[in-house]
């Protein structure tokens, strides 16, 4: 992690360990150098990474203030980050040729090989979701059950060392086919929020392409959005 | 307008009609200042802006590179900015008293007027979605019903000149209720996504509170993140 990534995680960990809630003010930037031992363009950096994730906005000639989600229970939709209380049931780990959309998603040609998983995960012993993911082999050379049945975005960015960038996510709202009902424990028909991923490396490179149905009754999502309108 | 956020409009532009796609390179730095005759600080804040609303990214040593979502008849979801082929049926705009949640949302007691506005709005003639609203008075402190036949945000910043911020966007699935699957033409129970949304001015103060049920055919979204894991 660099410096100002580490001053920005220990900012957030100032927030939650004062229980500072939205609109509260932080300290001033000097205040900030100097309980942190580091330099302004290190606090500013983080701070602006802070702001990119919508966890503290800046009023000009006024300060930095505090931006906190209110809602239990709300998952980030941004994030994925691994939750608390999350276990997974593998369904399929295979090496296979992918679809011709996951193909284009994951930039690899249709005939080369791919990891494909489909798992469900569980929150509290709560079926949350069906998951359905495909890896470029290239960038995410190796899989196994045991791997999947954790955080694979954990393994791949600690242990594969992949240095996870953006991503593009599509969503719907639609009806439960009948196999997703089944494993998501609901009738067939119910409503379900469908979330599409495709993520990318740092370097612009897509490495995998996931497709997760959303028990309807488990998934509230929050996002922080900085200004979109400017 | 300030300088740089010309400047990031005109770069859209420019990757709009050279038709630019997804990891295609925009000229470096230096082309960029000559081609638009700013300074390095005014191109560089214009590109950290675009980066921030995910049409660009950087890799280090690297270059900027296009990003563009490609499924035509995706909705940005965390854009207001007023869609094409979108008009609206107003069925109550109202001052009156909020309810306890959006009382709490938009910063006002609860024996305090705020205007509620409430539309169905339609694109190209198809009902798109049901949409309540809740406005703070003493920031939005005029609407009739010509306004909120068009876009209410548009008028908001333009007429009042309301500086919009940032927002909190929360999200789930579910099934409509018969009076909201009437308005949209659907049958008791379809699916929806419903989004609530709570708007702020750049200086914190939250001014309006949205709940959104889309017609789950008519509404598929995109949402370009930045990295959410550094």
């Amino acid at each position: 992690m660099i410096k100002y990534q580490q001053i920005a995680a220990e900012i957030e960990t100032y927030i939650e360990e004062n229980a500072l809630v939205q609109g509260d003010k932080l300290p001033v930037l000097e205040a900030l150098m100097t309980h942190f031992n580091v330099s302004k363009s290190t606090v500013t950096k983080a701070l602006e990474l802070l702001e990119k994730k919508g966890a503290v906005f800046q009023v000009r000639g006024s300060g930095i203030f505090v931006r906190r989600q209110k809602r239990k229970g709300y998952m980030d939709l941004l994030s994925h980050q691994g939750s608390e209380n999350i276990t997974s049931k593998v369904i399929e780990l295979e090496v296979k040729k992918p679809t011709k959309e996951a193909a284009h998603h994951v930039n690899v040609e249709p005939d080369e090989d791919v990891y494909y998983v489909k798992r469900v995960r569980y929150r509290n012993g709560q079926a949350l979701c069906l998951e359905e993911s495909y890896f470029n082999k290239s960038i995410v050379t190796y899989l196994n059950k045991e791997i999947v049945s954790e955080s694979i975005f954990d393994y791949i960015q600690k242990g594969l060392g992949v240095k996870v960038g953006f991503s593009d996510v599509y969503l719907h709202a639609g009806k439960l086919k009948r196999e997703e009902a089944k494993h998501l424990c609901l009738e067939n028909g119910a409503p379900s929020l469908y979330v599409e991923s495709i993520f990318h490396v740092t370097n612009g490179q897509p490495f995998a392409f996931s497709t997760v149905t959303y028990h309807f009754e488990q998934s509230h999502f929050f996002v922080q959005t900085n200004s979109p309108f400017s």
